[in-house]
């Protein structure tokens, strides 16, 4: 079991066969010292592959992406869930389903920050359907820029999200999978490995 | 001048008399660099007060709130401006104007993150007219926690937030301060007393 594997088997909670719930360390309070170790982790794997920029979402992709950014000395990008007034130069965009939320949301990043000939990583807090996931990359292939790849906290691997990135030709590192939240308990895709072993 | 005014007159823009973009390193690109030496001058000029913890807004807030919670070894939580589904536990609330983006949000965090007796430092990215300063203050109060004091990453001198909270007798620690942004032209503080000397 990996560092954050024990903090999300300490602290998550399965609200339901779906929903895990890490608000003490990721999505509502944040605890620094874990998202350095996530940053690092995300440095590590995606070291050497050229990133020039990091792509997430606000608010829980913040903390890791910038973690991360920190230590591959690239600047992060947030794509906004809703426009603000001083974002008035020319948006790229994309239609965003939550299942969380039960919304569409349009989210967007400026023109001016994701630009032709970029190597983006993507980092996010969670993936499940993957819905942010390809509206990001979206966003990405829409500026010209390459998705280097895909870098999660935390996915939920029994919802297909990975399975439709891999399809469609990207590299997704998951640093938690997550393979049930069946009966109020989590386990890891590798512990159910290892059980069938 | 400090390293955060050398930052804003190389890359920030005065739109207008009252609004500066920063987008290149704090509101929508985020700079890790520059986000690392702010959280570490938050942590110097708070460190020994007893922070146990620390408050900020999303979605700009979240980056510079992170890193001073990395240097002073305190867990960081974010208010929310949207409800989350998986926020189904008490909430402590308060009503926001955003002058920026012309509409009422109620901001909240979980009660089970903010509780009596800590000691909470408030971070965000901009002071202008201290509502959501007053709106975060309220929340911690309504805790039955401290308002240790305020770090605020860019403050617009020339509008009332600042002012507003000396009145209550918050301590506020604003790593640049914006005294004019009249014909394009970005001024601090100092440099205006400076030109009066």
């Amino acid at each position: 079991m990996n560092f954050l594997e024990e903090v999300i088997l300490k602290e998550g909670q399965a609200l339901s066969d779906k929903v895990l719930k890490v608000d003490s360390f990721l999505n509502h309070q944040v605890d620094p010292d874990v998202m350095r170790k996530v940053g690092e982790e995300f440095a590590r794997r995606f070291k050497g592959t050229g990133i020039t920029k990091i792509l997430t979402i606000e608010s829980s992709g913040i903390a890791p992406a910038v973690m991360a950014g920190l230590e591959l000395g690239v600047k992060v990008i947030f794509a906004r869930k809703r426009k603000s007034l001083t974002q008035n130069e020319d948006l790229l965009t994309a239609n965003v389903y939550s299942f969380t939320k039960e919304e569409k949301n349009e989210i967007s990043v400026s023109k001016k920050w994701l630009t032709a000939g970029e190597n983006v990583l993507i980092i996010d807090d969670f993936l499940a359907h993957g819905e942010a996931a390809l509206g990001l990359a979206h966003l990405v292939e829409a500026a010209g820029a390459n998705v280097a790849g895909f870098g999660i906290v935390i996915e939920k691997s029994f919802q297909s999200g990975r399975e439709k990135l891999l399809k469609k030709g990207y590299r997704v590192e998951s640093l938690a999978r997550v393979a049930s939240l069946s009966n109020g308990s989590i386990t890891f895709t590798r512990q159910t490995e290892e059980a069938r072993i």
